[in-house]
């Protein structure tokens, strides 16, 4: 089952620059993870941008939908800061009705030691490989439909939406 | 959707002995990783027994079966030694129809940096959440159904079989 | 031979902010260091304050150079950001001759993975000991006097200055 | 200062072999832990050999020696198993009285989280710069003359003995 995972930076991605003192992006730690992962999954992935969530522009989600309608794939994880995850997957949900696509990202860059992104990573993985065609944010080891997601902006957790809510 | 994770052992668990030099269990590290994870399912973790699976006796697999069977959840997670992971799945898969159980581990101990453990972690509890009833060996991001699973010994990896061969 | 250790906050002791995504301080992590260290040395260790060197005031350093100069230990190291560390060191080593005083820092913090924060309160804690009295700073396995030691803005890294550049 | 820096092996190096599950040695850690380290100093390393110093022959012993005996460098570093750390020590300190050789180790291996490997390394290098001639145990944080000094089995910390003692 050939799954395309599209990189989008994130908390996922930061590093520490020990110059400046700050967190930024250098390159994917993807690859890294899925190899401390044993993983043995055939996994197509691409990066297609390397952006905080928060500074996302239309034209940067256009992208991703873009990327998503034209991958040969069925399944599409999509790693994603989790500040605007629910919008993305909302503008893909409205949009495609036929692939399963998961999207994921952790709120400690995977380089600190207590990181929940492999963990994240580990279910996406499967959750895209199992769930139905449609569009769904996998964090805190559930899954939400794209019209039924929230993260919760004190606790950094995502939450379940009652559908006349979303 | 309440889960049940059995804690079995294995190398999930082992940690190192400072004195002895050896490794050795303690006490599981599954809610310590959850914790890390940010998990927020509804999860009831039961350690039955802390063993390396290749000295799980029958005995042990009893237990281990007689625990599935008597857990109110039809969702049960096992931890478990990867040596002999595909016996016990056995046992379980003849037994039992109508209850979905993952059964994961890892190939490095949780506390050592590389360990494959969170990842397994998150794809086990996301496969157990979404496939159908059955008994399922989860590992390497893959699931595998219980009659149809091998671990290669030579390269640590856990192989799909044929169901003729199984 | 008792030391005193002071604790002022810097790259060392920073910590990530999931909710806000950002670098900030809570405690100190240095028990924590000494512990995995299996530190069998008798140290006393006050936290002053937990600042970014670079928002450290003179208020801030005279505070320092109090704390230095009222200790009962011979023996004093400070944990301090990396960015004018240079700065309190030649407050210090202009007023205190009687005392060894090392100044020691990270630039990654103690949290990530890859930090250099253990290793440096190791040479620290090996050079408190051994030094006669002065006022030095230990960094990069190295240790420099007050009068000719630079940060490298560029590198990250402690140079020596000749005397006369100073 | 040029230093010459032995490897020998010990708890510091082993590794965890995925197949086998169990503790091994590949190669030395050492490099990367001066890189981790952001280490300045020149160090020369040489492996001499991989070993379990509770393995370590005579012969093995003889061959450390020579290789203190014949370096160039007055400044000589050694990492060793650390349960007979104290016999090298006492061959060593019986033969050399014009370099400063330290021995250090670790009780946790530094591909463990928990390490004190990188800690015990920057101690060990700080006192070899500092310390007169003769030879000496690092560990804990302290120091210890070869002809005082006794690893506690029970605790796996390392004690002073009195001169008489020893």
């Amino acid at each position: 089952m050939p799954i395309r995972l599209l990189v989008t930076g994130g908390t996922f991605d930061k590093e520490y620059n020990e110059i400046e003192g700050k967190l930024f992006f250098k390159e994917t730690h993807v690859k890294e993870m899925l190899t401390q992962a044993r993983s043995r999954l055939g996994i197509e992935i691409r990066t297609i941008m390397m952006v905080d969530s928060l500074e996302m522009s239309d034209a940067d989600r256009e992208l991703i939908l873009k990327h998503c309608v034209t991958a040969e794939e069925k399944k599409i994880l999509i790693t994603h800061g989790t500040d605007t995850m629910e919008v993305t997957a909302r503008l893909l949900g409205e949009a495609i009705r036929d692939k399963t696509i998961v999207l994921t990202g952790a709120i400690v860059p995977y380089k600190f030691g207590s990181s929940d992104g492999l963990f994240n990573l580990g279910s996406a993985l499967a959750f895209v490989q199992t769930l139905p065609p449609g569009v769904y944010v996998a964090m805190n080891g559930r899954y939400f439909p794209w019209d039924r997601v929230r993260k919760n902006r004190k606790t950094g957790e995502f939450e379940e939406l009652n559908p006349g809510n979303a």
